[in-house]
């Protein structure tokens, strides 16, 4: 009924997470509606941040360089790293204030049903980094999932091993359980961060 | 705190309808996740549609070349002329398989406190085809809501002067007041198609 080329957009938009077909053909009509400008504003934007953003090679953070911000920072305490699961937690993370260490991205946390072992994380370059550096303590902040604790676990254990005089710390409770970190206010998020304990 | 890539991208989306900040934020990550193929798609089937998508020289509906689907079809009744305010009301009726004749899309309602006038509408050339034409029946199919009402009200006493032979009618109700056309379902917007009445 659409044609192909409008087909094609809705498509393509309903595969963003949250939205389904009816929110495409919104989108997509309002695509259409607008200025050629501005439509094409959103095309150059996706495209120039798939092209200019990778991976930061120390902490796997979002960078437009080898390394990111935070890690190119040298006022930033290199022994204090918080091991978050996503991205989207270094920005939650860094609007609290509260955080003036470093960080390590995991990509995702451990899930065997969903097929997500530890070799799919960036757990090795984690152990890595604390193995040749001098860290004195890892705040794990995963999501309070089963997910996240499974990892803040399965890291707590392995560093017992590896670096038994390294702290491993876990953000306090004040976070609901089964609530996603990205979506946590800055004040929670805050005492969480003051309030972590030793896992 | 954002790489500036992806605050752009963050704010592009944000321009979507519905879409807030966190939500952006959610999207642009997602897009930054996933691989860059299919992010590329998105951009690319923006573009396209952009490039390849114009209106109807006709009735002003969307087209991929001169004249739309429904106007290069002979199949279709020209002596019936539905008028609705967006292309998506269009693909909207079409879903109830009730109408046979053609389309004309006025791209908005008449609304003087947004400065919507009938010369920002494509009314003129609605009745300019309706002149020209062999025209039976006018169907006005815009919005159950005050601007979708006004611009009814404007058409039908503008053709009561200009070609009264031409009957005018109103989608019947069923439809909720207040309600887009666009989220009606298939048997409500088919039944008001079918107990139409003359304004």
């Amino acid at each position: 009924m659409h044609a192909p080329p409008v087909q094609r957009l809705i498509t393509e938009l309903s595969r963003l997470p949250g939205v389904g077909g009816r929110t495409a053909q919104r989108l997509a009509f309002h695509l259409l509606r607008i200025g050629e400008e501005e439509a094409l504003a959103l095309a150059d934007a996706i495209r120039e941040v798939k092209q200019r953003i990778g991976f930061c090679g120390v902490c796997y953070n979002l960078a437009e360089g080898p390394t990111c911000r935070i890690c190119s920072d040298a006022r930033r305490d290199p022994e204090l790293i918080c091991v978050v699961e996503q991205p989207s937690d270094v920005i939650s993370i860094e609007r609290t204030h509260e955080f003036t260490g470093r960080y390590h991205v995991l990509g995702g946390a451990l899930s065997p049903i969903d097929g997500i072992d530890p070799e799919d994380l960036k757990l090795a370059e984690l152990f890595g980094r604390i193995e040749t550096g001098d860290v004195r303590e890892v705040v794990v902040a995963t999501n309070p999932t089963t997910t996240g604790e499974a990892t803040a676990l399965h890291i707590a254990e392995r560093l017992r091993e590896l670096a038994p005089e390294v702290s491993v710390t876990r953000l306090a409770s004040g976070l609901p359980v089964g609530a996603d970190l990205e979506y946590a206010d800055e004040l929670t998020l805050g005492r969480a961060l003051a309030g972590r304990r030793a896992v």
